[in-house]
Protein backbone atom coordinates (compact mmCIF):
# COMPACT_ATOMS: atom_id res chain seq x y z
CA UNK A 1 0.00 0.00 0.00
CA UNK A 2 0.94 3.58 -0.58
CA UNK A 3 1.85 5.84 2.77
CA UNK A 4 0.54 9.06 3.35
CA UNK A 5 3.12 11.80 3.12
CA UNK A 6 2.09 14.00 6.25
CA UNK A 7 1.75 17.10 3.99
CA UNK A 8 2.32 20.69 5.64
CA UNK A 9 1.43 24.33 4.73
CA UNK A 10 3.48 25.56 1.60
CA UNK A 11 4.19 29.22 0.47
CA UNK A 12 1.72 29.28 -2.94
CA UNK A 13 4.61 31.81 -4.24
CA UNK A 14 7.24 28.89 -4.41
CA UNK A 15 5.11 25.69 -6.28
CA UNK A 16 7.96 26.17 -9.56
CA UNK A 17 10.08 23.92 -6.94
CA UNK A 18 7.56 20.98 -7.34
CA UNK A 19 6.00 22.28 -11.12
CA UNK A 20 9.02 23.44 -12.92
CA UNK A 21 10.58 20.46 -13.49
CA UNK A 22 7.65 19.08 -15.47
CA UNK A 23 6.51 15.97 -13.55
CA UNK A 24 2.99 14.12 -14.48
CA UNK A 25 0.36 15.52 -12.18
CA UNK A 26 -3.15 14.65 -10.87
CA UNK A 27 -5.60 16.98 -11.42
CA UNK A 28 -8.69 16.37 -8.95
CA UNK A 29 -12.49 17.93 -9.54
CA UNK A 30 -15.49 18.21 -8.07
CA UNK A 31 -18.72 19.26 -9.79
CA UNK A 32 -22.30 19.21 -8.17
CA UNK A 33 -21.38 15.64 -6.52
CA UNK A 34 -19.00 14.26 -8.85
CA UNK A 35 -15.34 13.93 -8.25
CA UNK A 36 -12.90 13.12 -10.94
CA UNK A 37 -9.22 12.33 -11.26
CA UNK A 38 -6.77 12.78 -14.78
CA UNK A 39 -3.36 13.13 -15.20
CA UNK A 40 -1.56 16.39 -17.01
CA UNK A 41 1.60 16.66 -18.54
CA UNK A 42 0.59 19.91 -20.12
CA UNK A 43 1.39 22.37 -17.81
CA UNK A 44 4.07 25.74 -16.63
CA UNK A 45 4.46 28.10 -14.18
CA UNK A 46 2.85 31.48 -15.04
CA UNK A 47 3.78 33.56 -12.39
CA UNK A 48 5.07 33.65 -8.34
CA UNK A 49 2.72 36.47 -7.42
CA UNK A 50 0.21 36.05 -7.89
CA UNK A 51 1.30 31.92 -7.62
CA UNK A 52 -0.11 31.43 -11.44
CA UNK A 53 0.12 28.22 -13.08
CA UNK A 54 -1.06 27.25 -16.63
CA UNK A 55 -2.67 23.73 -17.81
CA UNK A 56 -3.83 22.37 -20.98
CA UNK A 57 -6.96 20.03 -20.17
CA UNK A 58 -7.89 17.65 -23.62
CA UNK A 59 -11.47 18.60 -24.23
CA UNK A 60 -11.54 14.63 -24.82
CA UNK A 61 -11.38 14.13 -20.89
CA UNK A 62 -14.21 13.55 -18.93
CA UNK A 63 -12.86 15.98 -16.44
CA UNK A 64 -12.37 19.03 -18.95
CA UNK A 65 -16.12 20.18 -17.98
CA UNK A 66 -15.91 19.59 -14.29
CA UNK A 67 -13.29 21.72 -14.00
CA UNK A 68 -14.39 24.97 -16.70
CA UNK A 69 -17.67 24.42 -15.18
CA UNK A 70 -16.59 24.66 -11.23
CA UNK A 71 -13.76 26.82 -11.92
CA UNK A 72 -11.49 25.68 -9.94
CA UNK A 73 -9.07 21.90 -9.42
CA UNK A 74 -6.35 20.72 -7.33
CA UNK A 75 -3.31 19.76 -8.95
CA UNK A 76 -1.52 16.94 -7.47
CA UNK A 77 1.99 15.84 -7.25
CA UNK A 78 2.42 11.74 -7.56
CA UNK A 79 5.81 10.43 -7.05
CA UNK A 80 6.79 6.90 -8.60
CA UNK A 81 5.04 5.03 -5.49
CA UNK A 82 1.99 5.73 -7.43
CA UNK A 83 3.38 5.01 -11.17
CA UNK A 84 0.97 2.29 -11.96
CA UNK A 85 -2.06 4.30 -10.26
CA UNK A 86 -1.18 7.28 -12.48
CA UNK A 87 -1.12 5.10 -15.87
CA UNK A 88 -4.35 3.67 -14.75
CA UNK A 89 -5.95 6.85 -14.23
CA UNK A 90 -4.83 7.94 -17.83
CA UNK A 91 -6.18 5.29 -19.49
CA UNK A 92 -9.48 5.05 -18.02
CA UNK A 93 -12.47 7.67 -17.84
CA UNK A 94 -14.77 9.30 -14.82
CA UNK A 95 -17.48 8.47 -17.19
CA UNK A 96 -17.13 4.95 -16.25
CA UNK A 97 -15.85 4.70 -12.67
CA UNK A 98 -15.31 6.33 -9.43
CA UNK A 99 -11.49 7.15 -10.11
CA UNK A 100 -10.76 7.40 -6.05
CA UNK A 101 -12.60 4.31 -5.07
CA UNK A 102 -11.30 1.79 -8.16
CA UNK A 103 -7.97 3.10 -7.44
CA UNK A 104 -7.67 2.76 -3.97
CA UNK A 105 -6.94 6.69 -3.65
CA UNK A 106 -8.23 9.29 -0.56
CA UNK A 107 -10.16 12.34 -1.39
CA UNK A 108 -9.41 14.92 1.42
CA UNK A 109 -11.34 18.01 2.04
CA UNK A 110 -9.16 20.88 0.71
CA UNK A 111 -9.01 24.35 2.49
CA UNK A 112 -10.29 26.96 -0.09
CA UNK A 113 -11.35 24.96 -3.17
CA UNK A 114 -14.24 22.15 -3.29
CA UNK A 115 -12.73 19.77 -5.58
CA UNK A 116 -11.08 17.19 -3.26
CA UNK A 117 -6.96 16.90 -2.82
CA UNK A 118 -5.06 13.34 -3.02
CA UNK A 119 -3.80 12.46 0.02
CA UNK A 120 -1.25 10.00 -1.58
CA UNK A 121 0.42 12.48 -3.44
CA UNK A 122 3.50 14.53 -2.39
CA UNK A 123 2.09 17.78 -2.64
CA UNK A 124 -1.82 19.07 -3.44
CA UNK A 125 -2.05 22.60 -4.70
CA UNK A 126 -5.62 24.01 -4.42
CA UNK A 127 -6.22 26.12 -7.51
CA UNK A 128 -8.83 28.57 -8.55
CA UNK A 129 -9.70 29.98 -12.40
CA UNK A 130 -7.89 32.95 -12.87
CA UNK A 131 -7.87 33.38 -16.83
CA UNK A 132 -9.90 32.06 -19.24
CA UNK A 133 -9.19 33.59 -22.37
CA UNK A 134 -7.44 30.71 -23.72
CA UNK A 135 -9.74 28.07 -22.99
CA UNK A 136 -11.94 28.00 -26.20
CA UNK A 137 -9.32 28.05 -28.92
CA UNK A 138 -6.46 26.00 -26.77
CA UNK A 139 -8.10 24.30 -23.46
CA UNK A 140 -5.66 26.32 -21.80
CA UNK A 141 -6.64 27.38 -18.47
CA UNK A 142 -4.50 29.74 -16.40
CA UNK A 143 -5.04 29.17 -12.69
CA UNK A 144 -4.18 30.72 -9.23
CA UNK A 145 -2.92 28.58 -6.89
CA UNK A 146 -4.27 29.85 -3.60
CA UNK A 147 -3.04 27.21 -1.09
CA UNK A 148 -0.53 24.93 -1.43
CA UNK A 149 0.43 21.72 0.51
CA UNK A 150 3.61 19.41 0.61
CA UNK A 151 5.15 16.97 2.29
CA UNK A 152 8.45 18.00 4.09
CA UNK A 153 10.13 14.83 3.20
CA UNK A 154 12.01 13.52 0.96
CA UNK A 155 13.21 16.68 0.29
CA UNK A 156 13.57 16.01 -3.78
CA UNK A 157 10.81 13.64 -4.40
CA UNK A 158 11.12 11.03 -7.40
CA UNK A 159 8.50 12.22 -9.74
CA UNK A 160 7.81 10.64 -13.27
CA UNK A 161 8.13 12.94 -16.25
CA UNK A 162 6.54 11.31 -19.51
CA UNK A 163 7.89 11.21 -22.92
CA UNK A 164 4.88 9.56 -24.76
CA UNK A 165 4.44 6.21 -26.02
CA UNK A 166 4.01 4.68 -22.34
CA UNK A 167 7.16 5.81 -21.60
CA UNK A 168 8.42 7.94 -18.47
CA UNK A 169 11.81 9.68 -17.38
CA UNK A 170 12.10 9.25 -13.75
CA UNK A 171 13.48 12.08 -11.57
CA UNK A 172 17.29 11.89 -10.85
CA UNK A 173 20.02 13.16 -8.61
CA UNK A 174 19.86 16.51 -7.57
CA UNK A 175 22.89 19.19 -8.79
CA UNK A 176 23.22 22.29 -6.77
CA UNK A 177 24.92 25.13 -9.13
CA UNK A 178 24.14 27.75 -6.01
CA UNK A 179 27.32 28.90 -6.35
CA UNK A 180 26.97 30.68 -9.97
CA UNK A 181 23.84 32.17 -9.43
CA UNK A 182 23.35 36.47 -9.41
CA UNK A 183 22.15 36.95 -6.10
CA UNK A 184 18.84 38.41 -7.40
CA UNK A 185 18.25 34.96 -9.46
CA UNK A 186 17.46 32.92 -6.35
CA UNK A 187 15.13 32.78 -3.54
CA UNK B 1 34.92 20.75 -25.37
CA UNK B 2 31.46 19.87 -25.94
CA UNK B 3 31.14 17.40 -28.62
CA UNK B 4 28.50 18.63 -31.38
CA UNK B 5 25.48 16.35 -31.62
CA UNK B 6 24.34 15.14 -34.94
CA UNK B 7 20.97 16.06 -35.57
CA UNK B 8 18.76 15.06 -38.20
CA UNK B 9 14.88 16.31 -38.81
CA UNK B 10 12.21 15.54 -36.18
CA UNK B 11 8.61 15.18 -36.70
CA UNK B 12 7.51 18.55 -35.41
CA UNK B 13 3.95 16.84 -34.00
CA UNK B 14 6.34 14.70 -31.92
CA UNK B 15 8.39 17.39 -29.72
CA UNK B 16 6.41 16.49 -26.95
CA UNK B 17 8.99 13.62 -26.44
CA UNK B 18 11.25 16.32 -25.49
CA UNK B 19 9.31 19.38 -23.92
CA UNK B 20 6.86 17.51 -21.98
CA UNK B 21 9.14 16.00 -19.03
CA UNK B 22 10.06 19.92 -18.60
CA UNK B 23 13.75 20.52 -19.23
CA UNK B 24 15.51 24.00 -19.14
CA UNK B 25 15.64 24.94 -22.47
CA UNK B 26 17.99 27.65 -24.26
CA UNK B 27 16.08 30.28 -26.70
CA UNK B 28 17.68 31.60 -29.19
CA UNK B 29 16.40 34.73 -30.56
CA UNK B 30 17.47 37.46 -33.71
CA UNK B 31 16.36 40.65 -34.18
CA UNK B 32 17.53 42.97 -36.57
CA UNK B 33 21.84 42.25 -36.29
CA UNK B 34 21.69 41.13 -33.09
CA UNK B 35 20.90 37.31 -31.85
CA UNK B 36 20.71 36.46 -28.24
CA UNK B 37 19.94 33.29 -26.03
CA UNK B 38 18.00 33.16 -22.66
CA UNK B 39 17.39 29.77 -20.57
CA UNK B 40 13.57 29.03 -19.94
CA UNK B 41 11.86 26.72 -18.12
CA UNK B 42 8.36 28.07 -17.83
CA UNK B 43 6.92 26.06 -21.11
CA UNK B 44 3.86 23.26 -21.65
CA UNK B 45 3.09 21.47 -24.96
CA UNK B 46 -0.53 23.02 -26.14
CA UNK B 47 -0.94 20.62 -28.96
CA UNK B 48 0.76 17.57 -31.47
CA UNK B 49 -0.74 19.06 -34.92
CA UNK B 50 -0.32 22.23 -35.48
CA UNK B 51 2.54 21.62 -33.00
CA UNK B 52 2.18 24.00 -30.78
CA UNK B 53 4.28 24.90 -27.62
CA UNK B 54 3.57 28.27 -24.69
CA UNK B 55 6.52 29.85 -23.29
CA UNK B 56 5.95 32.43 -20.69
CA UNK B 57 9.13 34.89 -21.34
CA UNK B 58 9.92 37.70 -18.70
CA UNK B 59 9.82 40.62 -20.10
CA UNK B 60 12.91 41.63 -17.46
CA UNK B 61 14.75 39.33 -20.45
CA UNK B 62 16.81 41.14 -23.23
CA UNK B 63 15.16 38.31 -25.10
CA UNK B 64 11.67 39.60 -24.67
CA UNK B 65 11.28 42.49 -27.27
CA UNK B 66 13.27 40.33 -29.57
CA UNK B 67 11.09 37.68 -29.54
CA UNK B 68 7.92 39.82 -29.33
CA UNK B 69 8.91 41.45 -32.10
CA UNK B 70 10.58 39.13 -34.61
CA UNK B 71 7.86 36.84 -34.09
CA UNK B 72 10.31 33.92 -33.90
CA UNK B 73 12.80 31.81 -32.00
CA UNK B 74 14.58 28.68 -31.70
CA UNK B 75 13.71 26.00 -28.61
CA UNK B 76 17.36 24.63 -27.95
CA UNK B 77 17.36 21.50 -25.57
CA UNK B 78 20.51 21.44 -23.90
CA UNK B 79 21.88 18.08 -21.85
CA UNK B 80 23.84 18.53 -18.85
CA UNK B 81 27.11 18.05 -20.64
CA UNK B 82 25.98 22.14 -20.79
CA UNK B 83 25.37 22.57 -16.95
CA UNK B 84 28.01 25.57 -16.62
CA UNK B 85 26.99 26.89 -20.18
CA UNK B 86 23.22 26.97 -19.00
CA UNK B 87 23.75 28.49 -15.60
CA UNK B 88 26.15 31.01 -16.98
CA UNK B 89 23.31 32.07 -20.05
CA UNK B 90 21.10 32.10 -16.84
CA UNK B 91 22.57 34.38 -15.24
CA UNK B 92 24.07 37.15 -18.03
CA UNK B 93 22.16 39.72 -19.83
CA UNK B 94 22.65 40.13 -23.66
CA UNK B 95 22.42 43.76 -23.03
CA UNK B 96 26.25 43.25 -21.79
CA UNK B 97 27.45 40.46 -23.91
CA UNK B 98 26.78 38.28 -26.87
CA UNK B 99 26.11 34.81 -25.83
CA UNK B 100 27.24 32.57 -28.31
CA UNK B 101 30.72 33.75 -28.58
CA UNK B 102 31.10 34.57 -24.69
CA UNK B 103 30.29 31.17 -23.95
CA UNK B 104 31.46 29.50 -26.61
CA UNK B 105 28.60 28.42 -28.66
CA UNK B 106 27.85 28.09 -32.33
CA UNK B 107 25.04 29.87 -34.21
CA UNK B 108 23.75 27.54 -36.85
CA UNK B 109 20.99 28.78 -39.61
CA UNK B 110 17.45 27.57 -39.25
CA UNK B 111 15.74 26.37 -42.55
CA UNK B 112 12.81 28.48 -41.92
CA UNK B 113 13.04 31.16 -39.29
CA UNK B 114 15.96 33.33 -39.39
CA UNK B 115 16.48 32.90 -35.47
CA UNK B 116 19.72 30.91 -35.05
CA UNK B 117 19.76 27.40 -33.51
CA UNK B 118 22.90 26.38 -31.15
CA UNK B 119 24.63 23.25 -32.37
CA UNK B 120 25.71 22.10 -28.99
CA UNK B 121 22.30 21.30 -27.75
CA UNK B 122 20.65 17.87 -28.64
CA UNK B 123 17.38 18.97 -29.89
CA UNK B 124 16.38 22.52 -31.82
CA UNK B 125 12.77 23.35 -32.64
CA UNK B 126 12.11 26.31 -35.20
CA UNK B 127 9.27 28.01 -33.74
CA UNK B 128 7.01 31.00 -35.62
CA UNK B 129 4.53 33.00 -33.32
CA UNK B 130 1.26 31.59 -33.15
CA UNK B 131 -0.82 33.38 -31.14
CA UNK B 132 -0.43 36.72 -29.05
CA UNK B 133 -3.43 37.02 -26.98
CA UNK B 134 -1.88 36.37 -23.81
CA UNK B 135 1.85 37.93 -24.02
CA UNK B 136 0.57 41.50 -22.77
CA UNK B 137 -0.98 40.62 -19.64
CA UNK B 138 1.04 37.34 -19.29
CA UNK B 139 4.34 37.32 -21.28
CA UNK B 140 2.84 33.73 -22.42
CA UNK B 141 3.41 33.59 -25.89
CA UNK B 142 2.24 30.46 -28.14
CA UNK B 143 4.38 29.28 -31.23
CA UNK B 144 4.19 26.92 -33.44
CA UNK B 145 6.61 24.80 -34.23
CA UNK B 146 7.52 24.73 -37.93
CA UNK B 147 10.62 22.31 -37.96
CA UNK B 148 12.41 20.32 -35.23
CA UNK B 149 15.67 18.78 -35.14
CA UNK B 150 17.05 15.87 -32.69
CA UNK B 151 20.05 14.12 -32.44
CA UNK B 152 19.63 10.19 -32.83
CA UNK B 153 21.28 9.61 -29.56
CA UNK B 154 21.37 8.88 -26.83
CA UNK B 155 17.35 8.12 -26.97
CA UNK B 156 16.68 9.71 -23.93
CA UNK B 157 19.67 12.74 -23.03
CA UNK B 158 20.33 13.39 -19.63
CA UNK B 159 18.39 16.56 -19.26
CA UNK B 160 17.96 19.40 -16.53
CA UNK B 161 15.15 20.24 -14.96
CA UNK B 162 15.05 23.10 -12.59
CA UNK B 163 13.87 23.38 -8.75
CA UNK B 164 14.68 26.98 -7.97
CA UNK B 165 17.46 28.30 -6.16
CA UNK B 166 20.21 27.24 -7.88
CA UNK B 167 19.31 23.48 -7.46
CA UNK B 168 18.54 21.04 -10.50
CA UNK B 169 16.93 18.29 -10.95
CA UNK B 170 18.64 15.55 -13.20
CA UNK B 171 17.07 13.16 -15.65
CA UNK B 172 17.27 9.65 -14.38
CA UNK B 173 16.25 6.09 -15.23
CA UNK B 174 13.34 5.86 -17.81
CA UNK B 175 10.44 3.10 -16.82
CA UNK B 176 8.28 1.41 -19.90
CA UNK B 177 4.60 1.34 -18.79
CA UNK B 178 4.08 0.76 -22.65
CA UNK B 179 1.87 -2.82 -21.93
CA UNK B 180 -0.18 -0.77 -19.65
CA UNK B 181 -1.66 1.71 -22.19
CA UNK B 182 -4.61 1.75 -24.19
CA UNK B 183 -3.77 1.45 -27.99
CA UNK B 184 -5.53 5.02 -28.57
CA UNK B 185 -3.10 7.20 -25.75
CA UNK B 186 0.15 5.90 -27.65
CA UNK B 187 1.85 6.55 -30.74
Amino acid sequence: MVRYPKKVDFPVSKVRRYLEPGPIVLVSSRWRRKTNIMTLGWHTVLEFSPSLVGIMVSEENYSFEMIRDSKECVINVPTTALTDVVVAIGNSSGAQIDKFTEFGLTAEDADEVSAPMIRECHASFECRLYEDALVQRYNFFVFEVVKAHAALSPKYPETLHYTGDGIFMVSGRVISRRSLFLPEMLG
